[in-house]
C-alpha cells in the first residue's frame, strides 16, 4: 500500500481529512475523538492511525491542506516583479476566505480558547511563515505615511479578519447580511480606505 | 429592607454584580451556577433571588451596568452641538475599552458561542438601541466619500472591535504588545486613518 498508492489510498485520506474539517469546526477540538471522525468518513478508525498517527497528526494535515495556497499565493504576491498594490494583498485574502467561509471563524474560535493547547501549538508552527509574511510585505510597508509598522500590521488585520469573524448575531444586530456580494463591496471600499488612508498624502 | 435601603444591601448587590461579572468572563453562562457566583461574592445564594429573581436577571443587570455609561456617552456625542469629529468617536470607545480590558473578548466570546440563548438574547435587547447609535451618527455618515453606510459601518466596527478581540495567542504570534501605550497610539493611527480614507478628497 505504500509503494503503490492506490486511487482508493488517496480517497480515504481525503475523506479523512474532509471529516476531520467537519467535526474540528462543529466542536472544540478536545471534544472530537477520532472514532467519530472516523465515523464521519466511513472508514475504520485505524485508517487514522496508518495515515496520520493520531488525532493531532490529522489536524495538523488539515491546517496545513488549508494554509498551503494560502501562503503560496502570499509568497507569490512578496516575490512578484511588478510593484505591489493594496489590492493584491486584500483581493488575495478576501478570495481565500469566501471560498472557506467556515474556516475563519473556526481558527479564531480555536485561538480564543483557554483549552485544546496541542491543537493551539499546531496553529502556531503552521501560521508563523504567515504572520512572516502577511499582511503587509516590506516594500509597501515602506511606503506608508505612518511609520510604525505594528500600527499599519494591526489596522490591516483588523480590515480584513474582522468581517470574517464577526459573531452572526452581531451581524444580525446590526443589520449586515454577510453574503458574496457583500464581502466583494466590502473588499473595494477597504481597498479604497486603506490607500486613501495609508499613502494618502501626508498632513 | 426594601423601604430603607442600607448601605450593607447595597454592598451585597454591588458584590453580587461583581462576582457575576468574574464568573461569566471566566467561563459559559450555561456553565454558571448562582451558587458559584454566591461563592464568589460571599454571600448567601438567597440573596441574588432578592435583588435579581434568578440567574439570568442577575446576567441582566451586569451587563446593563456595563452598558449604560457607554450608552449615556454616546447619546451625548450625538447630541452635542458641535460638529462630530471621528476623534470623538473613536477616543470615547478606546477609552470605554480599556477601562474594561476583559469584557470586550467576553462579549465577542458570548455572542459566537451556538449556546446561552438566554444570555444572548439580553445582550440582543440591551445592546440595540446602542447598535442604532454607533459606530457613526448620520451627520458624520453624511460626509463619507463611500455612499454606502454599511460598508463604512463594517470598515469602522473592525477597526474599533478587532484590536479589542483578537486572540492573545494570534497576538502573540504576530508580534503586538497590547498594552494601553499600544492602544492610545493605535487610536490615533486609525482616527488619521479613517479621517483621510473615508473623508479624504475624492477620487
Amino acid at each position: 500500500m505504500t509503494d503503490q498508492k492506490s486511487e482508493s489510498a488517496t480517497q480515504v485520506r481525503d475523506s479523512l481529512i474532509r471529516a476531520a474539517r467537519i467535526c474540528f469546526i462543529a466542536s472544540d477540538y478536545d471534544k472530537v475523538s477520532i472514532r467519530k471522525i472516523a465515523e464521519e468518513a466511513g472508514v475504520n478508525m485505524a485508517m487514522i492511525r496508518y495515515y496520520f498517527g493520531n488525532k493531532l497528526g490529522l489536524f495538523e494535515a488539515m491546517i496545513a491542506e488549508f494554509i498551503s495556497p494560502v501562503l503560496q499565493r502570499s509568497k507569490t504576491i512578496n516575490q512578484g516583479d511588478n510593484p505591489l498594490k493594496m489590492s493584491d494583498i486584500l483581493d488575495n485574502f478576501y478570495q481565500t476566505m469566501t471560498e472557506t467561509p467556515d474556516f475563519p471563524r473556526f481558527l479564531f474560535r480555536l485561538m480564543s480558547s483557554e483549552h485544546s493547547h496541542e491543537a493551539k501549538g499546531v496553529i502556531f508552527k503552521l501560521f508563523t511563515p504567515l504572520a512572516n509574511l502577511t499582511p503587509m510585505p516590506k516594500p509597501l510597508l515602506d511606503k506608508c505615511s505612518d511609520t510604525d509598522p505594528m500600527l499599519v500590521k494591526m489596522s490591516m488585520m483588523s480590515l480584513m479578519i474582522f468581517p470574517f469573524v464577526i459573531p452572526l448575531s452581531m451581524a444580525e444586530l446590526h443589520g449586515f447580511e454577510l453574503d458574496d456580494d457583500f464581502y466583494q463591496r466590502l473588499a473595494k471600499h477597504n481597498i479604497k480606505l486603506l490607500e486613501k488612508g495609508l499613502f494618502g498624502e501626508q498632513d
